[in-house]
């Protein structure tokens, strides 16, 4: 490998064949998810009706390596093993000593990470007789993903898009119905979770929150339909371990290691999947690199969230799993960076930065955009808004190197190209975007409002 | 290399070190490019205001192999070599015996092939002294891949841009605003081409005719400023011929050889440069491919134009070429491939099929949608209207190798995403698109007003 390599590229066969279970490695497990009819823990049975079994298996699965489906693989191999790349005109652009390298994650047929899972989820299901699958989707990144992958194994695939965004998206639906899936915006009538926000307010909006009520509402009403979630759980963080156990593979052929590994956090799972693997070699004392999640000023989870039991859904029917949250009922104000609206936060992730294992920061949106613009211009590739989160700390990471006079290895994950949200650059050009900070009443409201589990606190 | 491998990429070191010419195989010369006041071939001097010497020497060049300097080499290595795809996907979906290859191109920074020609000429110009480019775009393909090459060198970069598309193409716009261009519509105030338009009719929809009258007019006005041209021009085919030059190696790794090359033709510039490294090896007898270029049925040039001199825009300001035309006053009915919409080819490409050496077809575009979607729905990438051309051709081919029960390699150039042209899908699904066929009284018309250029035909 020269000195001046700008693609770390992996052959077919050096995808991953297992995913690795950070839960394995914990120093300390992590809560259990509780009913929120009886405040136990939930066994198998009562997620049955929303998930398939592999999936339920793997959200409390204890081993270290997850076998990887050989079909599974053979679908990867459509962009995967994705590129990790040497920024080396954006080291330029910056004047810093820093080595940026990033891992490509825009390469997949949707343009983000989310096909790591959507694939993995489409196969189980089908492998357990599953005809119809239902998701939401807020930016539209992952209900294209299912609808892709969903098409694969030739599951029927309903999205429920939050509605502000079906409006405001209208290419990201067409890139569904490309793939097949019918797009419907939310709240529907076609849910009583859908009904009862439109029966309060005709004029919704909309929000991730309702559209997952409206989804997990469709599954449970039919035996041949299950739910599919594209960030938060474990199994879905889970299966995005893909990209951080290639990166650790092409850091070793970069001949280099992380000092600082960086990722944006809206539920979680493009920035542990990068993380997760490095966090495992940290516990393990093989390396020891800081290990950043980034997220938005506006919808600032991990930095003035409570970790505390609460609900994934605005309607209250999912189970209670502790996290980082602002609590279900919190609204952001607008941004433009529809993949970090959620009120929660992983709770894999949300149990990494309790026990100190990672740390967390938040940027406005302003200073992101600018980032993304400075990124394209340099590497060519215009990141998602989600992405410019992560590019933001790193350009002033770099920048930290320069000032110091030291260079450090920065990694950060590049989790989707901008293709599908140009309207947010545009905003951006035209003067447009403002950034704004979230309500600090209306938090108060939705913290104090976070439901009482006593016993398992 | 398995048996079941998807994508055959080549390592940086394997980008091409030399572009092929095929104008140094030819069995018979092509005809002079002839200045349009005297009528006698034009010289390097008459060029020089509108591009750097280096393409210019490019223009007339006779050597097989010209050198790409290493600088390019370096920018190339952001995107390429670009992945060769066997389409196991989609030869399932259409159940056929044919193996099915594509060379993919969207994935360079603007999502198209046309960034390997414009990061040429934005360094030749560069090291000329340029301080400005102008350009025209049409679908904004070519304008957003030169405002990349553009800043990469530090030129400035004003882009005329087809007013129709302008306006259904914001994103596009956004693009080459995010690269750091300025993008004008087209017809304009700033050139008497663009005035005079515009007296005779104020709202004018513009055409890439306009555009380019535009653009060469701005770039003859100053000394630091040069006309950069996407498609059409020796130099242009030349810069695409590593398409073709890595898909030989690719198809080498793949241990196959291809019986059917294929590429859409608008300009000519994807088609040629996957396929003249092929014909290189025809005129030598080393392997004897079908070669077919495919255009819509809606702007015929190859299958439909003359093979005559004519002006490569629309107030003739550009030197006389010999190439299939359809008479540069031709005005083709709305279709959604505006990279398509040309009323001219390749001079190269004319040649070749002039000398039998390539075949060309035409497609109705509802056809070319249909195979895009069922690309897309097997193979996950959503391709570029102008590259479902090359989709459908590829399909039908795939369909007769099962009528006839035999198997063929067809190795087409994928030449970009769709990701920025998703108004077309919509457009497409809503129902809103139709076939249309061109007026032909009109063309009998345009063509019955090409110059009279007695001497040299």
């Amino acid at each position: 490998m020269g000195d001046d390599t700008v693609k770390y590229l992996l052959p077919e066969n050096r995808i991953p064949r297992a995913w690795y279970n950070v839960m394995a490695d914990l120093p300390e497990p992590m809560a259990p998810v509780l009913h929120p009819g009886t405040g136990r823990p939930v066994g198998p049975d009562d997620l049955a009706p929303l998930f398939p079994m592999a999936c339920i298996a793997q959200e409390m699965a204890t081993e270290r390596e997850i076998e990887i489906p050989e079909p599974v693989r053979e679908i990867y191999k459509q962009w995967r093993p994705s590129p990790l790349y040497r920024a080396r005109r954006l080291e330029k652009a910056l004047d810093t000593p820093a080595r940026i390298y990033y891992k490509y994650e825009g390469v997949s047929p949707s343009g983000s990470h989310k096909p790591n899972t959507a694939v993995a989820q489409a196969f189980y299901n089908k492998e357990e007789g599953v005809k119809r699958l239902t998701t939401e989707t807020g930016a539209g990144q992952w209900g294209s993903s299912l609808a892709f992958a969903g098409h694969i194994f030739g599951l029927e695939v309903d999205v429920y898009m939050v509605k502000v965004s079906y409006v405001q998206k209208p290419y990201r639906r067409a890139l569904m119905e490309t793939y097949g899936a019918r797009c419907v915006p939310s709240p529907s009538t076609e849910t009583a979770a859908g009904r009862a926000i439109l029966e309060a307010d005709p004029d919704s909006n909309g929000a991730l929150g309702i559209a997952i009520s409206e989804a997990v509402e469709m599954a449970a009403q039919r035996d041949d339909t299950r739910y599919s979630l594209g960030s938060v759980l474990n199994h879905v963080l889970l299966h995005q371990t893909v990209t951080g156990l290639e990166a650790l593979e092409q850091m070793d052929m970069a001949g280099d290691q992380p000092d600082v590994v960086i990722g944006c956090a809206g539920g979680g799972s493009n920035f542990a999947g990068l993380a997760s693997p490095f966090v495992g070699r940290k516990i393990a004392g093989q390396m020891s690199p800081r290990i950043v999640a980034v997220e938005p000023a506006a919808c600032p989870t991990l930095t003035r969230g409570r970790f505390a039991y609460d609900f994934g859904d605005t309607a209250h029917l999912t189970p209670l799993v502790k996290m980082h949250t602002l609590g279900a009922s919190f609204m952001p104000p607008g941004f433009h960076a529809g993949g970090l609206r959620y009120h929660g936060m992983g709770p894999i992730v949300s149990h990494l930065l309790h026990l100190g294992l990672i740390e967390a920061v938040s940027h406005h949106q302003l200073g992101c955009f600018e980032a993304g613009v400075l990124f394209a211009r340099a590497e060519g590739i215009v990141p998602a808004p989600e992405s410019t989160h992560a590019v933001k700390e790193t350009v002033d990471e770099a920048l930290r190197c320069k000032a110091e006079g030291r260079s450090r290895a920065i990694l950060f994950n590049l989790s989707g190209h901008g293709h599908f949200d140009m309207q947010a650059y545009t905003d951006f050009f035209d003067g447009r975007l403002q950034d704004r900070d979230y309500d600090q009443t209306a938090l108060d409201r939705s913290l104090a409002a976070l439901p009482d589990v006593a016993a398992a606190e």
